[in-house]
């Protein structure tokens, strides 16, 4: 079992003053890894970052369909978002559509991300709803599922049957037997898989046709509607946003919590999966931007990579004080 | 080089989801490694870990005493407090005494981690300002010795005679020349030393007679300010000030960014500095907690010591989703 790699080094005043370090693993369209760092074998949550893989289901079962859901809205469903005006307008009109109410999400209330709308929320002395949360979209996706199939209520218990039909979905395209799950912060059941099975199932969603089977097509439509809509997927100001617009739109990315990162190449044929692990966010997206710089993907002096990878660190004052950067060695 | 040791762990679901490597060492009396993990040979800066060796000049010059400081505005130097009104208006009242304003603070300004005053800024559409600052204290200590030598205004600039008395102080009790120094959140300069030179620093407060000469005399008030005044030290919430109420004023606790943290412990004459790796503070406050315990300073099923060691983690709707703990093996 490999031990983990350095992989981001944060420096002040000419001297190293952190170090992260982690796994990752690059496969190819048979699933076959291309390149790894660390242990490919070694078990995570993916969290967020298999947000896709939980909105397989949805498409798949043409519950996306029949409730005329658009791209942006299938972006939505795939986004830990900021909970920014847009973000809870959207969730609000979806849930709205189908009858429901805020509180038929289970996912439960945090205060928004996004300053804008935690400011106005502060001022008004109103609490932040479940529309708020992070994972809201994700959860109208099922919802969107679960009245489609006329399941209950309770969709993140994990014997309910789009829980169970999440997990088939992640199974098969991990190609593993989970080895358990975890509830994620905001209830769902979260599938463990190896970190090479996440990369294989990105790798799935790469090579996925759109002339395939109805799970190949969903994994098409999927991808396409998150690099087409990275404002759903995150928000201003964030990676994953940043980064797919940088990319220009011909790559899907997703952050997930406790440092996870995926990132879905269509043109390349390659999915990635990385963790740190420690769960440090600013090292997961400095990581991930130089694997994509190093594939070629990302323009290594674009101010959203330069935000992450190489990222010059001020102060209050607005005064240098270091830099974040790849460890020598990562990812070549 | 003894590579960093596994400290802290992340558990969701039954599986380890995070992990935290880290070095730390206890020195005792004479300066002299009582117990190490990891590298004490480890160069560092102790950031904010280190603001009561800043705060020696303040106190060993005779300013503190010339300005009639209480041990409250002392605790105040030595803190990182989170801009609740009652920092802000201690600062605010200390710098009106010196006849000095807002603006001859060279700290900078940031949103203050109190809530109820954030909330309060941002319903008055009110900018933070530089009093929010969480070395707002220390940089009014550091005027404050400014005022009594009569030094110039820009007392952050790395050759200022009071940033020159406190690199004279720091090599003293760390007993190492340091490496350099880089610039810190708050602009001033943050002097490097090994893990072993910060704990032997530490081991020094802990030992200071208060019959000694003026630096053994300032680093005893200065220890008893912070461990008598835990609010001024960080604030409601955070952990320096909860975990140094839980040991009942018997031990000194400070908190420095990037996952340092460093105890005083006059009883056993015992000091003691960690730095977590990756520079995360939910793995410096947990380890923290569990040197303590194991040295019988600081009781395993104190609320306080829940919250950071063995503490359950809940998600937004108050399941509980895993446990943050330390590794096996650390401490003991």
């Amino acid at each position: 079992m490999a031990q983990a790699v350095p992989m981001v080094e944060l420096w002040r005043g000419g001297l190293l003053e952190s170090r992260h370090l982690g796994h990752a693993v690059i496969c190819g369209p048979d699933g076959q890894i291309v390149q790894a760092w660390g242990d490919p074998g070694k078990v995570i949550f993916p969290r967020s970052s298999c947000k896709m893989l939980q909105a397989l289901p949805l498409v798949e079962s043409g519950a996306a369909d029949a409730g005329g859901l658009t791209d942006a809205q299938l972006a939505l469903s795939c986004a830990s978002h900021q909970g920014a005006a847009l973000h809870v307008g959207a969730v609000d009109r979806w849930l709205t559509g189908l009858g429901l109410h805020e509180s038929d999400l289970r996912c439960g209330a945090h205060e928004p991300y996004d300053r804008t709308e935690r400011d106005r929320l502060i001022r008004g002395a109103e609490a932040p709803c479940q529309y708020h949360n992070n994972c809201s979209g994700k959860h109208a996706g099922m919802l969107t599922w679960v009245r489609h199939m006329k399941a209950g209520s309770e969709y993140v218990e994990p014997d309910h049957p789009l829980q169970r039909a999440i997990r088939d979905a992640f199974e098969a395209t991990t190609g593993e037997n989970s080895p358990g799950f975890g509830i994620d912060g905001c209830s769902a059941p979260n599938f463990a898989t190896t970190l090479l099975g996440l990369a294989r199932s990105m790798a799935f969603f790469a090579n996925a046709p759109d002339s395939g089977d109805a799970r190949s097509r969903a994994a098409y439509r999927l991808t396409r509607a998150m690099a087409a809509h990275p404002e759903f997927v995150a928000g201003e100001g964030r990676a994953c946003t940043e980064l797919m617009r940088a990319m220009g739109g011909r790559v899907a990315l997703k952050t997930g919590a406790e440092a996870v990162f995926i990132a879905i190449l269509p043109d390349q044929g390659l999915g990635i999966a990385l963790k740190i692990e420690d769960g440090s966010g600013r090292a997961s997206e400095c990581a991930i931007a130089a694997l994509l710089v190093s594939l070629g993907a990302l323009e290594a002096d674009h101010p959203a990579t330069r935000k992450r990878l190489n990222a010059r660190q001020v102060n209050w004052r607005g005064i240098d004080t270091g830099v974040l950067a790849a460890a020598p060695g990562f990812p070549v």
